[in-house]
């Protein structure tokens, strides 16, 4: 078997602001633009855009209107009034009339009540002389007939859909919003609700988010196809996006591989004007211009790249703009923030670089941890609340430098999110959806206890999970903190404690019992990081037991969380992994006991005062929440919400 | 007949925050929450937040998949490979594989294909080495199944559903969207499908407003009612909302005059909290919690004020973030910038005042220019594009003054702003509908040619319609132009000749032939302010004819606009009015011709180099464009375009 016979050409690689100005002229070549107008009701057309201007069928007023409660009069008969004179007026000359009356005939002034007084017999006295047409709202005061209320062009607020009813228009002429064909391609394609899909079958996920990318937008889904690895079917959905939708999107299949069919079939239709772009993720990315017959506008035509975060950012950068084009709306791109990077960044040199991140700010600063980059983890871009952006003329990023970035979420939500860099453990998932109730994001990033605790040196995190015994006293958290940790005094918020265990198939077909049979041969070992707590737990107890690590098969092969430790146990792919109980419970494996031990949340002792740590704190003590972490299995919360401190090295000596 | 016998009692005045705070308490006692919660598939789910946490039903990858385009191998078969010595694998060793296809048995790596060499019979050469897993989506590296994809309480973004998409997850929990009853009060109320209402019928387009504005605060109308002004009437309604929705708004009858039944009646059903707040306008609001039984959470019941910028206000400062809250998102608020101030605002000391505004850079500054303040008035919301702040503790604020204001377009697109201050022509309209179609908003403000000269001179606008006849010359624009413009090169654009007439009705059943007979006994004229070219024009020409203003019924009676003034006519207000025959026309009205005039766009020389602004000046010289100011009657625009320059006065002079 020979590798692929024939490939597509390489991609080209053009910088970001190139391949968006080649688009742009190509799309203003092909005369792209959407002339396709609907008509609205009023309540329908909230955020649309204007394809003309409205005017005004009834003048508003579209009678003169008494703007006060009070008396309508004529205000000649009040010329002579005074203070100390009063003109007194009868009552067919002193009409009572209220807030939107129409003015009574023969007068032209209103005096509001308060400045009236009343005598018999419907008599009154005025005391002040009123101006013609004063506390009345004339024809027209707001908008005349056949003014124009509202503009062409304009994205419909509710202020203007009032005054357009205010003016008799009970219905305006709207842009259509842009309608967008989202093909995705890929013999192995299932539906998202595939209950149980075969090994090489992939969940249509792409479909999924680049639908609500769509939405997001403001476009609409003119329909959605799911086609074959093959050039033709590809070609037969693009052609009916060409005759139904305003922009075809095809997934996946941008790149130049073997099954890289997208930038050929656009060839068929138009001008291929981009095959690569110089960013990451992002990179296999094809813009094309369908022409049309008879000099109709033509149709653009996306092929956006397979990895969701690239799918997710190629379309921020390309699909957004192009349908705020469309649609007649500004396009309003997310905010920018400066924020402080905690830890050292490569990047590419050639490449714009987008780097999701977690960012919050601690001590006044607004600083961002990057997570995991794969293109493929589409959760790393659900989790992150901002987006780092690491132009392509530079290496990497010293930490501590200040750079851009965009905002995911509202800044507000940003400012108040507290941070915790460190160990993973699920219970902190309860406490970070009991939080989000109470309008606190608490984001994590696993990292492992110790570079936890250096992070919380950094002041890079409000709080960092730690479990790390020390073999030398047995204890925990104490020493770590106080070599890896802040330098001050430093509170230990206990969580919980769990069990740590051996995790093996069900009912334990290698009769594992201990670390010691770990290191037996065809014994499949998973690990955990270097400075996870659970590592730091497994090298103690093989030292304990005399054992070489290098006995352990697959003792370099790490993952780093509890949960993806048991996902390869369950799998198969490994025949034992340390981690704690609930992770072994999630996958119905057994369980080989090996300790019980404490899970804290280290932070500095003056982080006690603020509102979200203190709230935090006292949820761990509410047994609601309690309870909903003990059925995770293997926790025991009957300290939780504990404070100890631990006293900084130096002061400790002195 | 005597004033009304029974009026409640006054309101109270607290300032803004306090009647926040107040609310939010009566919230938290009354135990107003949002506990419902609905199912969504992903694709109705966009936005929407989460109930409770979504847990990953499978893994993602749900297999070990391969990363890249190459043949999977065995890595431990590839350890001795080196550049100069060659591994050779057979082909059941070397296996040809897909981005995405499963790990094939037996293989834990991935190399891709361009490090292989192929050889004869389907071997291959590798000349270095891999390790276990490289190149390898392992199962679960994005998530594993039983992990926490999605929390709760997260408003759901393209990247949080394509998460779930990968998880296996197909639906979602939600919260509820909060259900907002819309109930409009007023015995005068009518449909604003209305075709012909009758004097003192009211369009209900303040229902129109506030659906619109539940809908933009992210609610959704749980249904609407138009009742009579009748407590009962209104007390039903309010009862079928505590039943059927999360929140209940009263439109009008929120002040204490003899038809506001809005806090008697919410008294009925809870306690009254705010009655009366510190705002202009906006001023007579009511807020309520009404109580329910069994302890079910209390419902808010919210009085809004009649007038239309009134209820947008208040919708704004107390609706907006009640359905934040009953949403579980983030309440973000418009955002905030800096603006300078062009002309003096006088404002209540005691009451936070709410001014509309429009905005532009104007030479490097961005100043904003106050618009008419009648709460009636909601185009002048509509049209606005800033709302500038006047706190409570000022009795106004001075020329020149930077000062807060809340951004309601995309600052972009306050950027890109065109301001004109000045004369109002309708061919400006025009202009202003072509430039929005290209991206740019031209906003103006009605204030007359000479005050727009001086709004030129104070860098307070980009440019400033003008027609001033300069008696003494018969010339328009240069004199007022030297006299009240810009001390520089002024350069005046040509927008058309127009046609300055008398308006008259139809058939002149008065016999108008010249402003001579204007002067007769028994004919009303309506006149235009102060400034106004049109008042000017017709100033000299009473002089002309030797005419005192005296002689001339209804010269204090001043519009702002050319259309103002025709609608009096129209409507029987007014015999006669002088106005460019566009407005004649829109309204039918017979037109007795009395000049053409030249009506032009002042500017700084300097500002033709701008590109917004050759933008329009190209616009001027369109066929389409003229011919569409040219239908609009009373208009050549055979000159349209056409620049000219004014020097200075001094320059002159030296």
């Amino acid at each position: 078997m020979t590798p692929a016979p024939a490939r597509n050409v390489f991609l080209s690689d053009i910088p970001l602001e190139d391949a968006r100005a080649r688009f742009e002229r190509a799309l203003d070549d092909a005369g792209v633009r959407n002339d396709a107008v609907e008509t609205l009701a009023l309540d329908a057309a909230l955020g649309r855009v204007t394809a003309r201007a409205v005017t005004a069928r009834l003048s508003s007023p579209h009678y003169h209107a008494c703007a006060m409660d009070g008396i309508a009069v004529r205000a000649a008969r009040t010329s002579e009034a005074r203070a100390t004179a009063p003109v007194e007026l009868n009552a067919d000359e002193a009409i009572v009339v209220d807030t939107g009356d129409p003015l009574p005939e023969g007068c032209d002034a209103v005096i509001p009540i308060e400045h009236v007084e009343s005598l018999n017999g419907g008599r009154v006295a005025i005391r002040a002389s009123v101006a013609p047409f004063e506390h009345v709202r004339a024809v027209g005061e707001d908008v005349v007939a056949g003014e124009i209320v509202v503009p062409a062009a304009r994205r419909l607020t509710p202020a203007d859909l009032g005054a357009c009813a205010s003016a008799g228009v009970a219905d305006v002429t709207c842009v259509r919003l842009p309608r967008v064909a989202v093909i995705t391609t890929g013999d192995e394609l299932v539906d998202v609700t595939t209950r149980a899909p075969e090994p090489g079958a992939i969940l249509d996920s792409n479909a999924v988010l680049l639908r609500a990318c769509v939405r997001s937008y403001g476009g609409v889904v003119a329909f959605d196809a799911r086609v074959a690895d093959d050039g033709d079917a590809i070609a037969a959905a693009v052609e009916r996006a060409i005759g139904d939708a305003d922009v075809a999107i095809v997934n996946a299949g941008s790149s130049a591989g073997r099954d890289d069919h997208t930038a050929a079939v656009f060839r068929r239709f138009g001008d291929v004007v981009v095959h690569g772009v110089a960013i990451r993720p992002g990179h296999p990315l094809v813009l094309a211009v369908a022409r049309r017959a008879d000099g109709a506008p033509g149709v653009p035509l996306l092929g956006i790249p397979g990895y969701p975060v690239s799918a997710a950012i190629c379309s921020d950068a390309f699909l957004r703009p192009l349908l705020a084009r469309l649609g007649g709306w500004e396009d309003d791109p997310p905010r920018e923030i400066e924020v402080e990077l905690t830890r050292k960044l490569f990047s590419p040199l050639g490449e714009d670089e987008f780097v999701r991140a977690v960012a919050a700010r601690v001590d006044g600063r607004l600083v961002a941890t990057p997570l995991r980059r794969g293109a493929g983890v589409i959760t790393s871009l659900s989790r992150a609340n901002v987006l780092l952006t690491v132009p392509r003329f530079s290496e990497g990023v010293r930490a501590g430098t200040r750079m851009r970035a965009r905002a995911l979420r509202p800044l507000a939500q940003i400012e108040r999110t507290l941070l915790a860099i460190g160990s993973h453990d699920v219970a902190l998932d309860v406490v970070a959806g009991r939080l989000a109730r109470l309008g606190t994001e608490l984001v994590s990033a696993h990292v492992g206890s110790i570079a936890g605790l250096g992070a919380l040196r950094d002041r890079a995190a409000h709080m960092a999970g730690t479990h790390v015994l020390d073999a030398a006293t047995g204890r925990y958290n104490d020493a770590a903190v106080r070599r890896y940790g802040p330098r001050e005094r430093v509170a230990l918020v206990r969580l919980a404690e769990r069990e740590q265990g051996l995790l093996v198939a069900p009912r334990n077909p290698r009769g594992i019992a201990s670390v010691r049979d770990v290191a037996r041969d065809g014994v499949r070992y998973v690990n955990r990081q270097a400075d996870a707590g659970t590592r730091i737990l497994f090298d103690a107890l093989l030292a304990r037991a005399n054992i070489d690590a290098e006995h352990v098969e697959g003792y370099d092969r790490v993952e780093f969380s509890h949960l993806a430790v048991a996902q390869l146990v369950a799998n198969g792919s490994a025949d034992a992994g340390m981690a704690i109980r609930a992770a072994a419970r999630a996958f119905g494996l057994d369980f080989v006991f090996v300790a019980w031990e404490p899970y804290e949340l280290a932070m500095p002792a003056t982080a006690l005062e603020e509102a979200r740590i203190a709230q935090a704190i006292a949820l761990l003590r509410e047994r609601e929440v309690r309870d909903e972490i003990e059925a995770l299995g293997g926790y025991d919360c009957a300290r939780a919400g504990e404070v100890r401190f631990v006293e900084p090295a130096a002061a400790e000596a002195s």
